[in-house]
């Protein structure tokens, strides 16, 4: 197997994905769903900030999950619990979500029209940066355990988000993590990049958050 | 480009990776070393470990670290700063080291026989599980900040591990994570699976690791 071929079956397969995640985007416009693909590293607090955020927006705006993991369904049974439905996928050895296994658990969710459509991608900060799910936003997370060098080391997601959020800031007085840094890092990589910083747990940053969703009423 | 096709590529990547694994190996084992592929999420603290893992070991036994990281040079110069040789692997839009790659920067290293070849992975703890560099044993550290639950969700990495080192125990009093758990999680997917918890930061638990190293002397 040379290298050229195995360069071809990705060019294929990206561009596969790019085909069905432009009619994902069509389908989701029909619904005037807002819709944003949550990524991270493993434990930086996704489902955390989904179930606070869930909670706070309460009857307002109808939301649905799309959860995605290696294995367990305890996710989606926690973003139930918070009173929305939710659509678990379990990618087994599969380090992404692609486009197909979006439209998939869509089809099987009761979407509202004007609602949010959240999709919390597998915890990886590298290979979900490739795969456009017919997503508005990609929306990073990196918790304050992780360092302020982190958006420098694993620039190809950050260069694909519209939003970073500094998440776990409660946790800023034990460890070294200077927030500024960490924005000014990723800035380096997109200017462009909006930055929160918040803490899921505390609900410290919370309100900036639910104004960010407020401002982004979906595809038109 | 059909799903069969897919699959026997990838077959072919890891058959390739597997043969070039197997040819590091007997070149480790003319070494004498022992080789430890250290693996995580980003941010676990793989690189603050091997800071003061080395200067632990100080000269009592000869280290070689190869760092991988998707972009920057920084962990390298941190290891050297410690005192050890360090070549850096930049592994681009790559969500893994390969063994083609380790054999190359083992090649750029003064290797000193009976010694240890540290190798930190890109932190990703989906991919690397199914990438043999020709290792002895894959370590896995986990922080105490990601969630006791995570074994479960990113169960490979855990079947293919000998160790899983909790990290940032100095973190406990302020998160929710229960150490029993995460290693009662982790011995359900590896019933074999070794597990010490440290603090890299505060020394908390360093001695014992130390030790397993010390209790591992290399190929024969």
């Amino acid at each position: 197997m040379g290298k050229k071929s195995i360069i071809e079956v990705e060019a294929a397969v990206l561009g596969q994905n790019d085909r069905l995640a432009q009619s994902n985007r069509e389908f989701f416009a029909q619904w005037g769903l807002l819709v944003l693909n949550l990524v991270s590293s493993p434990g930086s607090g996704k489902t955390t900030l989904l179930v606070e955020t869930l909670g706070r927006l309460g009857q307002s705006r109808p939301c649905a999950v799309i959860e995605g993991d290696q294995e367990t369904p305890n996710d989606a049974e926690r973003i139930r619990a918070a009173g929305a439905p939710a659509f678990q996928i379990n990618t087994g050895r599969g380090c992404h979500l692609d486009a197909a296994m979006v439209r998939r658990a869509a089809q099987n969710l009761p979407l509202e029209r004007g609602g949010i459509l959240f999709i919390e991608n597998v915890g990886n900060l590298i290979c979900p940066a490739d795969f456009d799910l017919g997503e508005q936003a990609k929306v990073t997370l990196l918790s304050v355990t992780e360092g302020d060098d982190k958006p420098l080391k694993y620039p190809h997601m950050i260069a694909a988000s519209r939003l970073m959020l500094i998440n776990k800031i409660d946790l800023l007085p034990y460890v070294r993590f200077d927030p500024r840094l960490c924005a000014a890092n990723a800035r380096k990589i997109n200017p462009r990049l909006e930055v929160l910083e918040l803490s899921a747990y505390t609900g410290e940053g919370m309100d900036a958050w639910l104004e960010w969703l407020g401002r982004h009423p979906g595809f038109a």
